[in-house]
């Protein structure tokens, strides 16, 4: 029987969603778990891998299996042997051809920064430290964030190690706010290159900096090539918030 | 030279506020700090105690030194050897009869908690899970915490340790929000006895449940008696806001 479920982690101590041989994945962790409920070593895949640090409040994860736990109590049967780093929001039944990776369609994540010059201790594991020198225009952000919206080759925006096959991607949506000294990018799409997210952050924190011009971010997209200077942000402010089938 | 020093700490991983024989406390860590950029071996006087887990957006210290780092560089400087669990948000000269603890006249402090029936990862490091059984209902708690605004004896929210000479205190105002499975306390007052913050959120969250009802709160006001089934709610979803003189 194939079973979807939807995972929420806090990533900072983990290696990433990958089984590494060093350091403990979030793939691991609950593969673990399921084998202390069921007996069966299952193999579980995820939607995508997230980085080292990188958190979820809503990732998926497929697996099969043949016992006898209803597949809606897999969720709560998992949480009574899972660490508080990472916990099941639910179990469901799936379609037999089901594929966490395979079959996502649309994917949201949100990356969160706040302007500051010290860090922040109540702020800083689940966000990027961004100094406000030269000062943030704001509405020079909005403006960028425009630019990337829709179907584009977001080969500028990949870090290298990228095993895609096309480096065009649709984005459906990119939304920028501010509250305070807190910005948010929630960015949704039908799936996102290596560290796309990331380093999208930094160019728009660039930008608002005017380190970079709409000119700049219109060159990354038409050329491909990304500027050295630059940043993909810290993985701690990115998000996974969910994944649409 | 007396300086007022601003602080913000994630207390996760200290012992508390209080130098302590076990455990590392934000007083030592900042007393240590202190020493590496002055030289010299300066005792703090915080604004209160915090205990073991509970966090500071804006905890005050005081300390004099003779050292001749101009007041309001202390911050920054001590920024540069602090760990990232603590750090200073601003440093400033005060009167020289100025003392963080005694001087203090108005405290705010932060209760959060978050509705679920399972651990949620990126919530439960600042605040804590209440179940949802039986059922809140939210408008049973606000009613409730009108009844606390005001001078009373609070000796029934307050936990055996307490050396205060007296128990009654004023509170000048308590604020009950929820947005979505969030609930939070802010509550300003002249002082608060030993974990009275942690009680009155556990007596609201228990009215909200309909555990007790608005007369058992009145009458732990008049009568100074804590009901045996009262919880002290855990100190990670406390957090001292701020401080007035």
């Amino acid at each position: 029987m194939k079973i979807k479920l939807t995972l929420t982690y806090d990533g900072t101590d983990f290696c990433g969603w990958q089984r590494q041989k060093k350091g403990v994945s979030v793939q691991e962790t609950v593969e673990d778990a399921l084998f202390k409920i069921t007996g069966e070593k299952i193999k579980i895949v995820g939607s995508g891998r997230t980085d080292a640090g990188v958190h979820a409040l809503g990732q998926v994860a497929s697996f099969s299996s043949s016992g006898g736990i209803p597949p809606e109590k897999y969720a709560k049967a998992l949480n009574t042997v899972l660490p508080a780093g990472v916990k099941a929001v639910k179990s469901e039944r799936a379609e037999d051809n089901f594929d966490a990776c395979r079959s996502a369609k649309i994917k949201t994540y949100r990356y969160s920064a706040y302007i500051s010059d010290t860090v922040l201790p109540l702020k800083d594991r689940y966000a990027t430290m961004v100094t406000d020198y030269p000062e943030i225009d704001f509405s020079k952000i909005e403006s960028a964030a425009k630019l990337l919206v829709g179907t584009h080759d977001f080969k500028a925006f990949c870090a290298s190690g990228n095993s895609s096959k096309t480096t065009v991607r649709t984005i459906y949506d990119l939304k920028a706010e501010k509250k305070g000294a807190d910005i948010d990018f929630t960015v949704t799409g039908n799936g996102f290159l290596y560290n796309m997210v990331r380093i999208i952050a930094g160019v728009l924190i660039a930008v608002g900096r005017g380190e970079f011009s709409e000119d700049d971010v219109k060159k990354m997209l038409e050329t491909g090539v990304r500027p050295m200077n630059v940043k993909t942000l810290s993985p701690k402010g990115l998000c996974l918030l969910k994944v649409e089938y």
